[in-house]
Parts: C-alpha cells; sequence; structure tokens
C-alpha cells in the first residue's frame, strides 16, 4: 500500500482511497498521441509526489510493460524528487551536467529571472540515462533503454512535455512499432451518443470495422474507428458521413474553432461575434487557433442591455418586448455585429446561463443563437444544460457550428436545412 | 498485462504501455475535493474501457483500499461495461429497475428528445447495491458497502459526477473520516515555484507545518499547506501574506476570476474590458462566476487595427507610431473601453501570442497591459510563454490581477506599488 507524501500527519494513515477510472471520457495528450500512432495505453497510473509511492509505480509499470512514460515530479522544490526515486530504481549515481546548468541559466536570463539556488537539481542525471533536451523549461527528460524495454521520464507541464515528446519520444516509438493501426476520430454535434451508435454501429460492422469506440461530452461525441486496413478505414468514414450528414464537423480530431478557422481562412470570409451569455467564449475560442487575426474582425461582450443597445444598436423597444433572451434580440446583436464590421458572417448568442436569472417561461439554460449574412438573420432557439460552464461550452459549440455550417454551405446562406 | 478495449486488430498486440504520472499539476475534481477533505489519494488509475482491464482495477483497487472510487463507463453505448464487470465482480445479477427507466425518460422529455432504446441498459442495478441518484444525465450512481469497505461507481461526464459525489457520496465520508486534516490552498501570482518556496519553506517548518505541497502552473503557484491543527494552519496562513505580501490573491484555492468578481460585487465594483490577443478571454472567464452581470458592463474583442480604432477610440497615429503592441495602444484601449461603459476600472490586453507575427524588437509572448481608473491610465508589459494558449492564459492572468489588485487598493487606485 503505498503513503502518500510528506504523510507526517496523523487523521488519515487508515484511509486506503484508490480511484479507477474507465478512459471513455476526453483523452488526454499522450493517450491522443499514442492512440492516433495505433498504440493503446494499458493503463493510467497518478501517484502522489512521495518517493514510495512513484518507487511502487516504476517498479510496477517495468514489470509490466515494453515502454513506460513517466511524467512530473521534476520541477526544483522539496516535493520533486522523480528524478533521485528513477537514480535509485536503475541503480545509477546522479551527475551533475554542467551543460544543462547552463542551458537553464539562459533560460532565466532570457526571460530577465533569477535563476533561484535550487535549480541546480535540474542539472542532475542519472548516470548513463540519456537527456532529451528542454526547449520550453528548464527540467530535461530523461530515456533509459534495456532489454528492447524504454523507460521515458519527462516533465509534468504540457506545454514542456507536449514538444519534448514530439521531438525525442515519437520519433523512436514510430520506428519500433513500425506500420500500426490507423485511427479517424469523427466528430459529430448535435445527435447524442446512442443515436451515433444505433445508426452507423451495424452498418460498420457490416462492411468488417471491428474496432469502435465512443466519446461523449456535452454536445458532442466522438466515434473513433481504428483499422490496420486504411482502405476499410476510409470507406468507413464515408459511410459514416453518408449516415449522418452535415452533423459530421471533423475527420481528424479537430476542435470545432480549428474547422471553423480552416474554413474561414480557406474561402476568403471573415467573421465577428457579439455574446452575451458566453461572455467572449465564442471568440477567444476562435483566436485559441493561430491564423484567427485574418478572420476575426470583431466580437463584443455585451453582457448588459445598456451594451446592447450602445454597442449593436438593439432596439429600446425589442428588450422591452421580447426580452434580452430572445429571438428578437440574437436577430438584432448578430446585425448589429455584421453592420459595423462587415464581416460576411454575424454570430450572436444570448441565454440564460444560470444559477439565477431563469423563470418558469426562460428557464435556465435557453438560449437563442443568431447568424447574420449578406442576406439576412436568422435565429435558432436551444434548451441546454443548466450548469454554468457546460452550458458557456455548450452554446459556444453551437454558435461556432452555425458559423460552420454557413461557411460551408458557401453560396446558398439559408438553405432549407435545418440548424 | 490487461488488454486494450476491442482489442480485435494485430499490430500492436506485443506492445505494453503504461503511463506514470506524478500528481504534482492541477489536482482533478476528485482528488481536489477529497484533499480538501484531509485525505489523500494513494493511486489514481486510467484504464481502457474493456472488460479484461475494468476487472483487473476493481480487483487490484478492492484488495488494497478502504475506498474505491470508480468513474466511467456507464454511458448507453457498447464500449460502456463498467456496470456489467461490478455485478460480475461482486458476484450480484443485474436487476431492472422500472423506476430509474423512468427517470431517464423523463430526463429526455424535459429536452424535448427521444430516447433511443439502448438507454435501458441504464436502468440495470448490480443486485443489492445502493442506486445514488442522478440529477444532471442519466446514469446512475452505484453503491456498495461490506465490512468497512466502500466502492463507489460514478458517471464519468463531469456535470454528473460532481453533483452526485457532493450529494450522496461527500456526506458519508465526512461521517466515517471524523475531524481530519485540514487544507490550505494558497495561490499566488508573478512569483515561481522556486522563489515562494525558498522564501517560505524555512519559516514554515520553523513554526511546526510538516506539511507543504507546491503547484506550479504557467504564471501562477499554488502552496498547499497541511494539518490536523487549525490554529498552526492560521499562523502558517498569516505568516505566508507577510512574507509574500499582495501576490497571494486566494487562500482558499478559488480562481482568479472568482477573487476578482468577489471583490468587484462586495465593493459595488463595475468592470469593463478590451481585448486583443486574449480574444474574449478575460471576459469569458469573469463571466463563468455566477455573478458577473453585476459587474461586467461591457467587453471588446478588438482583434484588428480598424477595430480598435471603430470600437474603442485608439488613434491612428499611435497605432501608426507605436504599432498596435504597445503600451500607448494599450492606455488607449483600456480608457476607449472605460469612457463608452462608465466603468471604475477597464482593463486592456494587446500582444503578440504567435506562432507568427512576432519580430526581434517584438517578439512573440510579449504583451502590454492597460488599466484604466477615475485617475488615469497605467500601463505594463511582460513577456510571457511563447505558446499561443500558453501565452492567453497567462495574460488573461495578469489581467484579471491588475483588476484584483486595483480593487483591493480601493481608494488609492494608483500606488507606487509595482504591478
Amino acid at each position: 500500500m503505498s503513503k502518500a507524501s510528506g504523510d507526517d500527519s496523523p487523521g488519515h494513515e487508515g484511509v486506503g482511497l484508490l480511484l479507477g477510472q474507465v478512459m471513455n471520457s476526453h483523452p488526454g495528450y499522450l493517450s491522443g498521441r499514442l492512440e492516433a500512432m495505433g498504440l493503446s495505453l494499458a493503463r493510467q497510473t497518478a501517484v502522489p509526489d512521495g518517493r514510495e509511492a512513484i518507487r511502487e509505480i516504476l517498479a510496477e509499470g517495468w514489470s509490466r510493460c515494453g515502454l513506460l512514460l513517466v511524467t512530473g515530479g521534476l520541477g526544483p522544490t522539496s516535493d520533486d524528487v522523480t528524478r533521485e526515486v528513477v537514480a535509485e530504481f536503475l541503480g545509477k549515481p546522479l551527475e551533475y551536467h554542467p551543460e544543462i546548468q547552463e542551458k537553464i541559466l539562459a533560460y532565466f536570463q532570457r526571460r530577465n529571472l533569477t535563476p533561484p539556488e535550487m535549480v541546480k537539481v535540474q542539472a542532475m542525471v542519472p548516470k548513463g540515462m540519456e537527456v532529451l533536451p528542454n526547449d520550453h523549461g528548464t527540467a530535461p527528460g530523461l530515456l533509459w533503454e534495456e532489454k528492447g524495454r524504454m523507460l521515458v521520464v519527462l516533465p509534468g507541464p504540457p506545454r514542456e512535455l507536449a514538444p519534448m515528446y514530439e521531438a525525442c519520444v515519437e520519433p523512436r516509438l514510430r520506428t519500433s512499432v513500425g506500420t500500426a493501426v490507423k485511427t479517424r476520430i469523427l466528430r459529430v454535434h448535435g445527435q447524442g451518443e446512442s443515436f451515433v451508435q444505433e445508426k452507423c454501429e451495424g452498418e460498420l460492422r457490416a462492411i468488417g470495422l471491428k474496432e469502435i469506440g465512443y466519446c461523449a461530452r456535452p454536445g458532442e461525441v466522438d466515434l473513433r474507428l481504428k483499422s490496420v486496413d486504411e482502405g476499410l478505414l476510409k470507406r468507413a468514414v464515408t459511410r459514416v458521413r453518408e449516415i449522418l450528414g452535415e452533423v459530421v464537423y471533423a475527420e481528424g480530431g479537430e476542435t470545432m474553432e480549428e474547422v471553423v478557422v480552416g474554413l474561414a481562412r480557406d474561402r476568403g470570409i471573415r467573421l465577428a461575434t457579439a455574446e452575451s451569455c458566453t461572455g467572449g467564449l465564442v471568440a477567444s475560442r476562435i483566436t485559441d487557433v493561430p491564423g484567427a487575426s485574418e478572420v476575426l474582425l470583431g466580437g463584443w461582450v455585451t453582457y448588459s442591455n445598456e451594451a446592447k443597445v450602445r454597442d449593436l444598436g438593439v432596439l429600446k423597444e425589442s428588450l422591452k418586448k421580447y426580452g434580452a433572451v430572445s429571438a428578437a434580440v440574437a436577430a438584432e446583436m448578430a446585425q448589429g455585429a455584421r453592420n459595423r464590421t462587415g464581416a460576411d458572417w454575424a454570430v450572436s448568442v444570448t441565454g440564460i446561463a444560470g444559477p439565477s436569472g431563469g423563470s418558469p417561461g426562460k428557464p435556465v439554460g435557453l438560449v437563442y443563437l443568431g447568424i447574420a449574412g449578406a442576406e439576412g438573420v436568422e435565429t435558432i432557439e436551444k434548451k441546454l444544460v443548466p450548469e454554468r460552464k457546460t452550458f458557456k461550452a455548450m452554446a459556444s459549440q453551437s454558435a461556432l457550428d452555425l458559423l460552420r455550417r454557413k461557411i460551408q454551405r458557401g453560396a446558398h446562406p439559408f438553405s432549407k436545412t435545418e440548424v
């Protein structure tokens, strides 16, 4: 039984706690990268940052697996002990590497910061381990190969881990794995997990696809298809697109904002946003994508009625007659944003995120979306999950999906197809 | 060796992969809740959604621990097998519960959706297990107690898991754990992990505190203090605040946006935002907090120069002379937002998020923040991490921190203290 980190205090020594998690939720960065290579993670374990717990997981992992990836605990503070425990585990002394120390000092210098004394510990390397350079932080990664097994130790912060993994680890795995299983991640907005399975699974099995997985998040579903047969995978993707149609928004695991910005850039389309309840999240998601500056002409966060009138030209009468959460106001917000920016498409969101502000006629979770284009404005009403952050995520996803469909349909901005 | 889910395909059968993770990164929801109760998670393991892997982790966890929490795999699709595997593991048959089925149907009805046939599987319960109602989704949770040990099975989606855990599980743990270790999570913005440790650890150990942990995220550090002695913990918090001063922005683990909205509501302060490179993220984070509508008067996403001039009154000459990423433009953006809304404080952000758009004089990661109040406007320059999403997170955090400091200082909007 492993012991928690720094567990000097009484009170919970007798309590053993274990959390098991079934990974059909959103995959993490590493499991996603591994899966895209056709590798399936057998197990992912998180342990507290104590020596005993780390030693135990190293021993267990090394005995179970051909590849053991360990992340975290390489920082400079006293609870960062992974480096030391790995050295002990491999039976290698820690050696000081002055060239790593120099790199760390240069890292601080570039940021006009004084390096604290204790960063030196990050220049220590278990004798004989390969050093993986860290271009985005201070702690280098460590790699050990022995009798066809590989132990890789990576820093925990994602912005350090990801580039190091992609530069130093993935290419080596690719060599050793060779041609493996291919994956397609089809993303669906606006239909539930059960619906997607009912419509697709039988058909996919009928054409010979065996590995089919589902992953539901608020307002969307991933359909993951795997096969060693690239041709089969292509036929499967085509079949899913035929069955589900326009609700499929990506087939390589792209995010909705990546799809929207990609489409808009390709077609020279420019966008604007007018947000009430999403509070800037639609614009922020668009600007998460490099190149968004070519696409987004402007955005407004008009949380108050005054801002809606002043900044977007929403009519006071509409607010009075229909309320801020109404199709009429959503339409005027979208048109206001489009008129002010000259965007090809402007999208608007107004709704009730909660927890307060709802009423029997307009409950928490109600949202109106507007989309204004050259030929006019359209609105839709949705009832979303009445939990603030989930609501914001779903409402912003719906707004981005409206933009996606309009851009994809191109010259026919107001086809009869339901949005 | 566990086998991956639905692993019918050849190509990667021989590859065993194990990912070990040291949990000094941002704690997850459940580990955070457990820690706040003074319980330390001994281990957290994620397995693929295959029967064999789930069976193995159940057996392992049940033999190691007094409390085993299992999440996920309760959905309606064919790869959701947790319910069945738990039933097998406990040796209990699955029983159909019509009252759960009715609840599920009502859930779909409220959303005007047709329930798919296969949701019925979610109304099956291993005989004798306690049913935990799900008010935010379809799959109920399951609980089993035997000889002082507890197995809890919860749905994976956070918006279903969290309320169920808080309503049905936490109160029972509280009863069985009794008075346990207390935790304080002090959050620091603008100082690194090493600095925080160098300044605080010796002093904290000197007053008798033994459990001290650090958790670094881009632009901030959590300092976690634990003790059974509430008085000692209070003295420790006071001491840290004396040592670190204004950089400590929370002591109960609150987010920066919660602190800002809380302070502004308490003091009747109203805010506005003018964002370029953060693209609406500052406003979106403010509006993540319930009650933000009392506080946020309006926000602009002025990604383009045209929008800065048109919507915020930035001078064309300033853009020409200093460029969009400059102290002058940050100042004019903040003042423009303040003038247009009548806010007490308006904050602005303009910078280079990358990956392109940088130059030797103005590299990717450079950002100017402006803050306008009754007595004028101030700006600061920062060099942040040149990775787009990390940059946006750090820049938005700095903007919120500017608002926090100004609101906290109250009547002296432009003290000499550095920001």
